[in-house]
């Protein structure tokens, strides 16, 4: 008959894919009984109430004990730890107040920035996801945009969707696997506006990192609002992020704008990873040549400046806006994007062990 | 011989034209000599020192005094108050701390809003302040976007160009006469980032509003950033403003954030006094046909739920971005600003005696 100590080593092989530990070093296996017969059964208790990954690391743990000699029947039950046991499970860390991030991990910290308010940072970041997702990524945005929060629309998110209770939040997942955190999923209604002075706004956002269980991300992009205030600074020296991909347009007064926050990462000494000028040129449907309706572009100057390289320039697409607001951005497929991914993670430096 | 009560009398007809209040009233004539032959002389005692009107008051001084029966010269020499003297001038205000905004008026107090960025806010700003000078109103412009200021850029009003000391501020004039307040104007170059928390920037734009000569105008416009933070709540809650010009675009994800703004605007009962719909569609150059690049328009949407209208729709015109990226606003002339600049003074509530 199979051992107490061969089904223990069997499940600390079986991992909790969002926190990237083990379910035995996470302290999630109770009340195991081995019964005649190669009948295993256990608790899992979840750290979070209703963790959507609870079916496949059962899946993954039945399959594990299956494996073993003399395993017939693996039946598991599940409950939610309480907050006592989560921070027993937490304390290995050594830390006096156990916190969802503990486990949170992004090998590659991205902000997705430009200080101008809509020249796309929004739509970018949330195709640049979508490209990293179809790479096979694991991927998350912080949208830190409180006033002005767009990610949610752009994946069909609805307000009021984000899972949590005092002990922190579960990101929303889109279609495609990318977890998402906004403000515009703690609102009732979408245009429900946050009325919020600096300091709100800066807890909101450290909030968004710290009390969040986002577990092992491949990429986690934050979106920035417009600005070099508040939530910029807080984003840029109150979270590890490891580097900026600043978004511009055409315009020479947005790119005056875009410069500010070029001056503002190298103040807080963040590398610009690259530039992309979004709304670079228009289509004509009748003719089929590009328009430039918003003048020629600067953003060869702003990489110049921040030293770094323009890597994508993206055109207006109306059948593009129009996916976006009917909350489809993940049906959007542009090549330059899918380079976007590939250049910007050999571009982004890696961050091990983030906190 | 004239007498010097006929003299003062005489000046007490000559208005400082900013101020909106006679020379004798604010006591800068000092040293009033009546010679023989009919020569006056006196010393304009200047109450911010390189006053720019100062060419006009002593015009209008020596018309006032030479229309005079007896008088044949009139003589000015200037200089400028002292702390104390111009103190003293404005003390008849009553205020215990004579501050330079005791003279500012504006007969109509409107912010042009729209929570999102990158709509368009600042140029619809300019285009609407050259149509009301051109209409004969006496308009000033106050740069609320400290973090991503665009109007001097817009007027080719160039970095540092704010005249003033610890006393006040002089605001800058565009070749039509707008009288602008930017923290553009303040900086050494304009693309160097204002990296402030909240608390400055409340700072900053009551500062503009109480620390700036604006003396005695038609209309003031507030150029509101995005967001529903710090700015906007100070704006609308600090400053006297009357009612809120909305400006949209047609992307469905731009209306919900301006519709957040809408929502704020009626919890500090400000009135939304109209919608401006820009960037509504592109004329092709080649067939002539209109494109709606971005989508079909929300403005209505807004404009309902606002309790107001639609007021004008702007194309997206690359000719008008390259006048506004060449400091050129002034140069643009379009029917439908005219339109809007005499619809929004019907519908803007007047202001008596701000403060």
């Amino acid at each position: 008959m199979v051992t107490e100590n061969e089904v223990m080593n069997a499940l600390s092989q079986v991992m909790d894919p969002e926190i990237g530990r083990s379910l035995v070093e996470l302290k999630m296996i109770h009340d195991l009984k081995i019964a005649k017969g190669g009948k295993v059964s256990f608790t899992l208790a979840l750290t979070v109430p209703g963790c959507p990954l609870r079916d496949q690391m059962a899946e993954d743990a039945r399959r594990a004990l299956m494996a073993l000699p003399g395993v017939k029947q693996v039946d598991i039950a599940f409950r939610a730890m309480s907050e006592e046991e989560r921070g027993f499970a937490f304390a290995g860390r050594q830390s006096p107040q156990p916190r969802l991030n503990q486990f949170n991990q992004a090998t590659h910290f991205i902000a997705v920035m430009s200080g101008k308010g809509g020249v796309g940072k929004s739509s970018v970041t949330a195709l640049l996801a979508c490209a990293l997702a179809r790479q096979g990524k694991k991927v998350g945005i912080l949208d830190a945009d409180i006033t002005g929060p767009s990610i949610p629309r752009l994946f069909g998110l609805p307000p009021g969707g984000l899972r949590g209770d005092g002990n922190g939040m579960l990101p929303a997942v889109t279609c495609s696997g990318i977890k998402v955190i906004s403000i515009n999923l703690l609102v009732p209604a979408e245009d429900v506006p946050v009325i919020w002075r600096g300091p709100m706004i800066s807890g909101a956002i450290t909030q968004f990192w710290n009390d969040t269980l986002w577990g092992k991300l491949d990429v986690l992009l934050v979106d920035m609002p417009p600005g070099t205030s508040d939530a910029a600074l807080t984003v840029l020296s109150a979270l590890p992020v490891g580097g900026v991909l600043m978004v511009t347009m055409p315009q020479g007064l947005s790119s005056m704008v875009v410069r500010k926050a070029v001056h503002l990462a190298n103040e807080l000494k963040k590398p610009v990873l690259g530039v992309v000028e979004n709304m670079s040129y228009y289509t004509c449907p009748d003719s089929g040549k590009p328009h430039y309706i918003f003048g020629p572009g600067h953003a060869e100057e702003i990489a110049v400046m921040a030293k770094t390289e323009v890597l994508i320039r993206l055109p207006i697409d109306p059948r593009i806006t129009e996916l976006c607001d009917a909350g489809k951005v993940e049906d959007v497929r542009l090549a330059e994007v899918d380079a976007l991914a590939e250049k910007l993670l050999i571009a982004a430096p890696i961050q091990i062990e983030l906190k």
